[in-house]
């Protein structure tokens, strides 16, 4: 008997407010774990400047989408002005499968969903330090008038009810530092005993 | 609002078998987090050549502990061979009220004791790579006979029933490695939304 790799995949759901830089801190988590695979949701929503197919979104029409949902191949999807916006089951079963950790970034919606079926996932809320924090933060970025800013805040306002519900809560002050708290959470889910038993068994 | 300390600290429930190489982990693991204050029991066994007073074990008399029983002063205590052994409940709670993480190496009985105490603690078990791998281990020492050898085995698989009851895994591979993976699990749990909430109370 001797270690046995772990066989099947972790998969991860992250959420946070709008503005407190959670993709670049899922960059940065990327290029330290070049073996997690990012899952990129699926949209009917029109590409906006500088936005990549296959990176930023799946762009893909109504009817395609429409075929995806009948076939049961999201694990989550809603409607918002219009468009569509879903998670493929297939590919994450499809790497979880084969040992690959999954990577969501979704928000905290379809995260709920996402824990009605798949409560063995692992849920992390990113933060900013502080509430002001977050609100100079979306100001800074100078892209969105006032009213959306105060919109987005209500919003983060919401959402941060629906922390209780995640595992992990993780501080977005230091990108590295932030990176480095859910590269140590990855490390401590895979030693999680209901993971590693395969280890001891038999003896 | 910001980021506010942890107020709390964590106690960690570190358990494995003879021979599994844990004092080499622990002592890695308490030169790289200096921070972390290492319980220390109290026994009434005589001390053995090379054993430090406070250092190996706080070597108090019968009187003195059975007093400390009285006072309902540790968290657990056994007796084997006409020996006493025990956990001071006092000074980890002191420790724990100021904010510092406790480790306590303990094996399975009493992390029982403890978890049935303190369930908010965190349970790590040690085991080697494989069972052979421990047979070696303790052959390799050289300092026991056989049948003493045998002995350590048949409790390492008693030992090993328990596994379940504990939260995390850890293989005594590599040392460091086994140390690093020690450490992530303390920042993830660190990182618990439940020792976090503080952070984003008041929003």
């Amino acid at each position: 008997m001797s270690v046995k790799k772990k066989t099947r995949g972790q998969l991860i759901v992250l959420s946070g407010p709008s503005g407190v830089g959670k993709s670049t801190v899922i960059s940065e988590l990327l290029g330290a774990r070049r073996d997690i695979y990012f899952s990129v949701s699926f949209t009917t929503r029109p590409p906006r400047v500088g936005e990549e197919d296959g990176v930023n979104y799946n762009f893909v029409t109504r009817e395609v989408f429409e075929e995806m949902i009948a076939g049961e191949e999201l694990l989550e999807y809603a409607e918002y002005v219009h468009n569509y916006y879903g998670t493929s089951l297939k590919v994450i079963r499809e790497k979880l499968d084969a040992g690959i950790d999954v990577l969501l970034d979704i928000e905290v919606q379809g995260a709920a969903k996402v824990r009605a079926k798949c409560p063995d996932a692992v849920f992390i809320f990113i933060v900013p330090p502080s509430f002001e924090e977050l609100s100079r933060r979306l100001h800074r970025r100078a892209t969105d008038q006032e009213e959306v800013i105060q919109g987005r805040l209500k919003k983060a306002r919401e959402e941060y009810r629906q922390i209780p519900n995640y595992d992990y809560l993780v501080v977005n002050d230091k990108v590295s530092e932030a990176a480095g708290e859910i590269m140590a959470i990855l490390v401590a889910e895979s030693c999680r005993t209901k993971n590693r038993m395969n280890i001891v068994e038999g003896v």
